[in-house]
This record gives structure tokens, C-alpha cells and sequence, in this order.
């Protein structure tokens, strides 16, 4: 594992994305990995961690969380910024090579095969809970965080460090047609 | 109407809010307005625009909403920070004056009680679409957007402008603590 990866404490996995990011979708079932970007993710309760995410039918990311029933969250960063808004405009069912063109790199967790995109600030292993209706109707997918990882040069002691890191390490927050915001300053009340 | 809020098309409603912002949940029942902050709030679809939101069992807010079929979802700025932070901190049941005491001023809109906060960015008029089972399960509600609005000193023809705004205009993205961050600059890709 990278030098720079340490495991978040799961009380305080929901800080990750509590403010908002958009975040990376990965998923893998029987040797097909694919990576899609989503703007529409959020957390749903503190313990145990859960999250919801909006998958739409047209992915091909969806079946591969139906089947494996898990998936990765993370966290990409502004250096990433091309490459979330690449995997999130093509699609693996028409560009088998999406994920090398888009500059993916995947790596994996000891015993666990879930696909982690590289270079992210922050990733939420997932086990999906299945409601069927949810899924039908709304495309909205529930899932158990089980494990979180975060990158100490942006995320250290339990909290984001956005102020002091590199700019590189800022949360993208997706509007429209390739516009992003970078997360800014901090503020305490 | 305060002559700067001008109506959004429902189409681009999703703009609000897709950057993750912090958002104030307000209600009215048989007289009884409550405001809560809400950092779980997320875009669920485009057309017509639907969102969630968690509001926890514990809040005042959710009786209302539950009873009223309807709620409202504004995004705060960072000149708010402090009124957000203190509507999501205290409790109406409690202190039957916190939304003086937070410094709330409500209005409405023409042929509407629904109560909108002053001073935010964007408002976005919701009628509750009942799910009994994720609302006991998971405090999630799931809202069609009928309405929205938007202050033009941030947000014009379809776009958030926070680059040329006052900073003050910023929206908020809670992490825990009293911590928030202001969303920051702008990214094309």
C-alpha cells in the first residue's frame, strides 16, 4: 500500500464526503472493472456508514454493483479533474479501452479485490444493501461503508487538511458541462 | 418579491445544488415553522428535478414535513455560516424561539405559505414524495422539485457565478465541529 494511504476510522468515514464532492464509482464482477464519476452522492447515516449514490440504468458500472453487490466511493482530486469528467462522459460499452484512455490507474487493498482508482484523496469500500425498489424507480443505490482509506498529505487526524495542502488535493464539486468547483477556504463558527 | 431573486428554469434546478452544498430544510404545519441545516441533501434526478434529504427523527422538522407534504431546500452562504450552524444545532422543541434566536427571517412566495429563509442563494420548492419505508428506515426523504429561485448576484442565466460574487455569497459545505468550507474557485475542463 502506498506510504501516503492510512485507514480512516469508520465513526468518521461520513467526513470524507460530507461536503459534497463528486466522487468515483468503481465496481468489478467476474474480471470487468469499470470507473463512472458522480455528482449525486451523499451520506446517509454515521454507524454503521452509510451513503447513497445515483447510478443511472445507461451505466455500465450499475450491473457490476448489482452483481458483485459492493463498490468503491472515493475521492478524486483537481489534479484529476480531465479524468473524473472523461470516465464520467464515455462509456466502457462503447470504448473498451475507457479506463486506460481516460488515465486511470487501479490499484486493490490487501485480501479484497475492490477496484481503487490511484492518485484519489480519499476511497469508501461499500457493501451494496439491496432495495429493489429504490434502484427500479429512482436509480439510487444504498451502501454499507465496511472500510475507508484517505491520503495523509490532504486528510490527517480525522480531518480534511485542505488548507494546507497542495491546491492539487482540493474535492471537485461537478455543476454542467465540464465546470467544476474546487473546495476553498475553511470556516469555524 | 425581493427584486434580485429571479425564478430558475426547472431543467437546470439540479445546478442548486449538484456542488454538495449545505443546505437549511425549512417547513410549515398548521402554524408551527421550523429550519434545519441538512449537510445530506443530493440532486436524485434531473426532469422532473427530485432530491433527498436525511432528516433525523429526532428534529422538529420532520413532523412538518411529514404533515405538510412539502418542505424547502435553500443553499446559505458563508455570510449564514453562523445561522446555519446554530438552526442545526438547537432544537425548536426546545427552545420555541430558536429561529429568532438564530437570526431566521422567513418570507414566502405569491399564491404559497411554504416559509423560505432570507438571505440565501437559491431556493428550491418541494413536494414530499411519500416513501414510508426508506423515511422509517433510513431518514430519507425524497422530494419533486415544483419551484425554484435564485438570487441573481450569484446565480445567472442558468449558472452559479460565484467567481465575480462577493464572497459572501459562497455556499457552505459542513464537514463536523463547527467546520465548514466555502466552495472555491472554478474549474472547465
Amino acid at each position: 500500500m502506498d506510504i501516503h494511504i492510512a485507514p480512516v476510522d469508520l465513526k468518521k468515514a461520513y467526513r470524507l464526503i460530507n461536503h459534497g464532492p463528486t466522487v468515483l464509482v468503481s465496481a468489478r464482477h467476474e474480471g470487468v472493472v469499470n470507473v463512472m464519476a458522480a455528482a449525486w452522492a451523499c451520506a446517509l447515516d454515521f454507524s454503521p456508514p452509510k451513503l447513497t449514490v445515483v447510478i443511472d440504468k445507461n451505466t455500465r458500472t450499475r450491473a457490476l454493483v448489482e452483481k458483485s453487490g459492493s463498490f468503491v466511493i472515493q475521492i478524486p482530486t483537481v489534479a484529476q479533474a480531465l479524468l473524473t469528467h472523461t470516465v464520467g462522459t464515455h462509456s466502457l460499452s462503447e470504448e473498451p479501452d475507457k479506463l486506460e484512455k481516460s488515465g486511470v490507474q487501479l490499484f486493490t487493498m490487501e485480501n479484497s479485490d475492490l477496484p481503487l482508482v490511484a492518485g484519489c484523496s480519499a476511497w469508501l469500500a461499500c457493501k451494496l444493501i439491496p432495495e429493489p425498489h429504490n434502484q427500479a424507480t429512482y436509480d439510487l443505490f444504498i451502501g454499507e461503508v465496511t472500510a475507508a482509506w484517505a491520503d495523509t498529505r490532504v486528510y490527517k487526524n480525522g480531518h480534511w487538511d485542505f488548507d494546507n495542502a497542495d491546491p492539487c488535493w482540493r474535492s471537485l464539486h461537478y455543476i454542467a458541462g465540464g465546470q467544476f468547483y474546487a473546495i476553498g477556504e475553511s470556516i469555524h463558527v
